[in-house]
């Protein structure tokens, strides 16, 4: 623990309208400037947010319990916090701004809470869902880059809710994973997988970010979707989710992860498919194609959109890693 | 749960620049203005906090563990959040915007989070410290209103860490309160008590806190204090500390709490005061009158001080329960 240096100011007698410059000053003193732009900025707005509303002891004290609560509802399998992220849209904002897509790359959207490590690595062509109540669907999907090259090797997660509309984590019985997997795309960058239809559900309401959205008069529906991520060295990883046209919560998704080239339709399986894959003729049927950024596509539109947006700021800033920080020189 | 109204915009396809306007607007359907006012803010606030830093997916993550971890460090005894926001400048901040002091009122300082609701009710002239390694002080107080008036009936609450600097519930062995009260003032506006000399110490650093201020390389160390709370019918609650004069952190409180007019000199206890208040001639004295403001006195002025800042601020703005929502007429 350092003892304070030479910069720092004396602090004593702060006031409203000057302890944001003196918590700033005295939270700069690290040696990573992009830490010390990090809390420049969050200490101006939470003190900003504190004085354009003239915030209350009460407020303050019902913010602490509230957070408290959000923490304390996080397990190994549930986290609050990603829901709160989500439901107030900053998950959405962050993956759009650090995983910007070239043009016809698949778009992104939120990771939500519900993804875990545990997810079983399948074969290609393996059941990923043991729920008999479920409307069985075979999905046939690929991976290609930017030009349309095909890409094997990539490692594919791929989680969904039960026909109940419940992850398997949503279960205090869960023993293992159900419904998720993992998969590894083919030399032709192809992976197939039986599933179920997707549900719309509501996100966990009983802890404290559903009572939140009760207070606001919110719904907490997600339309029927599953969700993908994507990695291999090399190329950008792919957070994202397919939603089934016609959704009654299409448009106004709690976590407000639905992109109109994300929304896909379901056909049905021909008979030349069902004697293929080995599934029922008439059984629903998921068709997508991926296109994938390289990391290197990603982080020079990273990088551009990221000096032109601070430009439009009017902040003078320059990149370190990729992210922005004050440009002192 | 209410299904959305007309009111609210399709979600879909929101970009970096257009998703806050809508989650604004989502959130903006509850009855209660001042709720949507502190949404409407939130959101902005914490939405141009991720555009301005243009905050990675892996700072994203790195702020969802910490604060899960600072929820789960929570306990009965244990208020991590209160010290997140007591390091970031915020409570200080909150108790001055809520209880700003007319001239002559005794000024805020932080609650900290080691008040506990479990103090005993001892009477006057009670000692509130079991420790004998803690250098004895006598404290002779008086509470008055602004006009100077006695206040008799106010309950006084007191908190102070032993000779070692931890407050009792930093023992995983509490079992009972200690080196705390509740006292009320006497008829004459006196309160008075047995004690130790405050010592300086660290906040607990074994947290998700503790590691923050560590890695913006900021000291955890508090000068010697007492802590006060004051609450009477009719009267501002006061939430205040003593600081002894001359302490090394004196002007580098970890909190932001010290103001000039809180810092005290003790005196050494006299041949009569010995006598009278059967303590050692040659103890340490603490003598401190307390000035506290009236409901009425405080709310004229947060209210004036409310309309003054909003205006400041370009905000159109109305009170409602002394708290400013829009002003939408």
């Amino acid at each position: 623990m350092a003892s304070t240096t030479n910069h720092t100011p004396p602090l004593l007698d702060l006031t409203i309208d000057n302890i944001t410059e003196n918590v700033v000053r005295i939270n700069s003193q690290s040696m990573n400037a992009r830490l010390n732009y990090l809390m420049e900025r969050l200490v101006t707005h939470v003190h900003d947010f504190a004085r354009e509303t003239r915030l209350s002891t009460h407020e303050w004290m019902a913010t602490i319990e509230f957070l408290t609560k959000t923490g304390q509802m996080c397990t190994d399998v549930r986290q609050e916090f990603i829901l709160l992220s989500d439901i107030l849209g900053l998950s959405m904002l962050v993956d759009s701004i650090d995983h910007p897509k070239p043009p016809n790359c698949t778009e992104g959207s939120v990771l939500g809470p519900f993804h875990t490590g545990d997810a079983p690595h399948l074969p290609i062509g393996s059941s990923m869902s043991t729920d008999a109540a479920g409307e069985p669907m075979l999905a046939l999907c690929t991976v290609s880059d930017s030009s349309g090259r095909p890409i094997s090797g990539v490692k594919v997660d791929i989680w969904e809710t039960d026909s109940s509309g419940h992850y398997d984590v949503q279960y205090a019985t869960r023993e293992s994973p159900s419904e998720r997997c993992v998969m590894t795309s083919d030399v032709d960058g192809g992976f197939w997988f039986k599933a179920i239809k997707p549900v719309s559900y509501p996100i966990p309401d009983d802890g404290p970010v559903g009572k939140l959205l009760q207070l606001l008069n919110r719904h907490c529906w997600r339309p029927s979707h599953m969700h993908f991520m994507f990695e291999k060295q090399g190329l950008d990883p792919l957070i994202t989710t397919l939603f089934i046209r016609g959704d009654k919560y299409e448009t106004s998704d709690v976590v407000f992860g639905v992109k109109s080239s994300l929304i896909i339709d379901l056909g049905k399986v021909d008979e030349e498919t069902a004697t293929k894959y080995g599934v029922p003729v008439g059984a629903l049927l998921l068709r997508h194609k991926f296109v994938l950024a390289s990391t290197e596509e990603t982080e020079k539109l990273r990088d551009k959109n990221a000096m032109e947006a601070m430009e439009r700021l009017g902040l003078k800033t320059k990149l370190i890693d990729h992210l922005p920080v004050p440009d002192l020189d």
